[in-house]
């Protein structure tokens, strides 16, 4: 399934110690991976990891593979990736690792799919926890047993991909539907679906929500992150601390101090549009993903508005949801084709916490894709085409910081990941 | 050297009648050039059209072949190309055509060359005026007629482009180098030599410039376009009302008060960075006009700094001068590689004054290439790369606008030029 060319694995000499030494060390350490966005981190994130750990024990390393500079919503991510990433660290987290960017900018299954084969990628992970509305990891798994190529047929049929799986999902199990009216269930669903169709040695569990639902607007100790975004793009951070584990208040409250943030789409309308208005219908239906006329409502749109929310709005029908709406822009304004593939091509890690380099170690023997730890390291990597893409994405993401001291290029090069042995858990 | 077939001479039944009427018409009434960029239009560009009328004949109609939304110093036109026409025809211009974009962004040889040709294109331009330092027209064509070759060779040897030009023209004339350290001096010489080169029967003439030198920062009742731009960019508006015929300054002060004005390279750093940011060093080859490595120090300085500016900066030395990396870098972000020809395929119509319409009706008889009056006339042109480029070059100038009111693309084929039979000869 990977290009093995960089297992270590394979070409140690000491192979078959090292498989021994593997199994013995899954026996005694669980590593269980979390696919987050962690737009900002908030405080259900930290109930997240500390009922995580008291499902498969305390002792368990908690590896998230979070989405870097841009998120699935089809946006810029509030704080960028490294200090979203030192976030986490600080608050229950011990190893973040980079989705790969196809994967963040997909809809839930490609998502999944790039998150599910990202923790496959590291060799050595036992577990996927998840956040699930209903907590029914049984029924959850049910309906991510349906037959995607029903899906497919639906969608053909200018169903919306969760309408699709909603019809897909029914006829096996005529209850799940109802699942699928909220969205951690449908990533759960995916999540196991994934598991499944890469064959990998995962073990899935949920945790069930019980903060604010996605999206919600409404304050909570344990708010959603769409409601923190809310208020930082307001002005009102102060509000957010109730809201999130201390060391991430200060993260956040530090990166906006200094100009590094909130970055957002507002920020960038002129530099999106410039790029967009070259585009044809024909080069917009490289990043739609699906000769349904789209491309053709965009490039309109693209000519007859002065900003990235009016073009959606202009764009969106009921055929057209806006979060696909918003990825496709981003896609093409990062010159990202729908086709391309969500697996990684290597592991990029953000940020070291307490465990984190004991799983970096076992790593080091079981992961099926070059690890980059330091940016020296990336030197290494065959220059390609993956390689150049991500170094540009990071460097347009800093075109949206707010202070121009930020708008530096190269940082995919330079940064290294944030690295604490600190032990904060924060609920 | 034109494509032909639009001149509506050689298709109309009634040939020999137009011919006899052209030449009549041409006995009559003098048609005199002059290249611009009003940038802002000024008391100096006011004197100018004064002056010409005043050496052959108060009834000349004045045709100023105008840069479009950038032009020659590698930068935004602080006004946009229709509302800087609309000054110069309410100041003295009889119509205004929009010179070629390629020839707006080139050096003086390509910038006169594209002027003139747009001139011969019209097919019924007598003359052509232009202002100097030194006022000797017959200096100044001994210097045009230097050998050319000798000008490549010293360019090949890594002389600037000025230099050059006077190593060649001292082999002419031992003292007409001395004429070359004057900008205007510099394009009267291009222009004559064009003149030359296209063999066009239009007879230059000079006016002897009596106000503040090009570039200068001193104020006066005729400044220079330099300094009334530092006036209007520190927000001092007020400031240009003396230097700029009354209407003219209604028009800067009514673009100004809606938000369409000032536009500058400033306000579009981000865009501006995002696209150049994609571009390679063999990429960047494509616009900088020469293999001596401006590409690798742009391909840097884009990574490393944060604003066209600072980029410039850190890229200028003494072999790679300002005014080039300006122009390479707006060409990189327009698209525009170095060897696009400066030769109109069509006449555009920015502003038409008093006599405008009595030039365009002779244009319909003689001109080389389609006239474009109204944008509707726009679409029956066949859908070229050059008119494509033309048009998102106008969407791109719209993000450089102060107010997203003025972002709306798609001026190209919406705007109709300003018309007025007012005569308004402000000095």
């Amino acid at each position: 399934m990977y290009n093995t060319s960089y297992n270590i694995i394979v070409h140690h000499p000491a192979q078959m110690y090292n498989i021994y030494r593997g199994f013995f060390w899954r026996t005694l350490m669980k590593i269980c991976g979390i696919v987050a966005e962690y737009n900002p981190f908030h405080n259900g994130h930290a109930y997240h990891c500390a009922k995580t750990r008291g499902q498969i024990g305390d002792e368990t390393a908690i590896v998230a593979v979070m989405s870097g500079n841009f998120v699935q919503r089809g946006d810029f991510a509030i704080v960028d990736k490294y200090r979203r990433a030192a976030m986490a660290v600080c608050a229950g987290v011990d190893l973040v690792i980079e989705l790969p960017l196809p994967a963040a900018l997909s809809s839930a299954e490609g998502f999944a799919r790039g998150a599910v084969a990202s923790l496959a990628a590291m060799g050595c992970v036992t577990h996927l926890s998840f956040g699930s509305e209903c907590g029914d990891l049984a029924r959850i798994r049910r309906a991510a047993a349906c037959d995607r190529s029903a899906i497919r047929e639906h969608l053909a049929s200018g169903q919306s991909y969760a309408a699709a799986l909603q019809s897909a999902v029914e006829t096996v199990d005529p209850d799940a539907g109802a699942l699928l009216s909220s969205p951690n269930n449908t990533l759960g669903i995916e999540y196991c679906a994934a598991i499944d169709a890469l064959g990998c040695d995962i073990q899935p569990i949920t945790v069930q929500r019980d903060g604010a639902a996605h999206d919600s607007e409404q304050l909570h100790v344990r708010p959603s992150a769409s409601a923190l975004r809310h208020l930082i793009l307001d002005g009102k951070v102060d509000a957010c601390r109730e809201g999130m584990p201390s060391e991430a208040f200060t993260w956040l409250t530090q990166a906006i101090d200094s100009g590094a943030a909130p970055a957002h789409v507002g920020v960038c309308d002129a530099a999106m549009l410039s790029y967009l208005r070259r585009l044809s219908p024909d080069d917009l239906l490289r990043f739609t993903g699906g000769k349904d006329g789209l491309q053709n409502r965009l490039f309109d749109a693209i000519r007859d508005h002065t900003s990235i929310p009016d073009i959606c709005a202009a764009a969106q029908t009921r055929r057209y949801p806006l979060a696909r709406i918003r990825r496709a822009l981003l896609r093409a304004y990062l010159d990202l084709p729908f086709d391309t593939s969500v697996e990684p091509r290597y592991l990029r890690v953000l940020a070291i916490g307490p465990r984190g380099r004991e799983v970096l170690r076992q790593m080091g023997k079981t992961a099926q894709v070059p690890v980059v730890i330091k940016p020296v390291n990336e030197k290494r990597l065959p220059d390609t085409a993956d390689l150049r893409r991500d170094a540009l994405v990071d460097d347009l993401y800093a075109l949206a910081q707010p202070s121009r001291a930020f708008w530096t290029g190269g940082s995919h090069f330079r940064q290294s990941p944030y690295v604490t042995n600190k032990e904060n858990r924060s609920v």
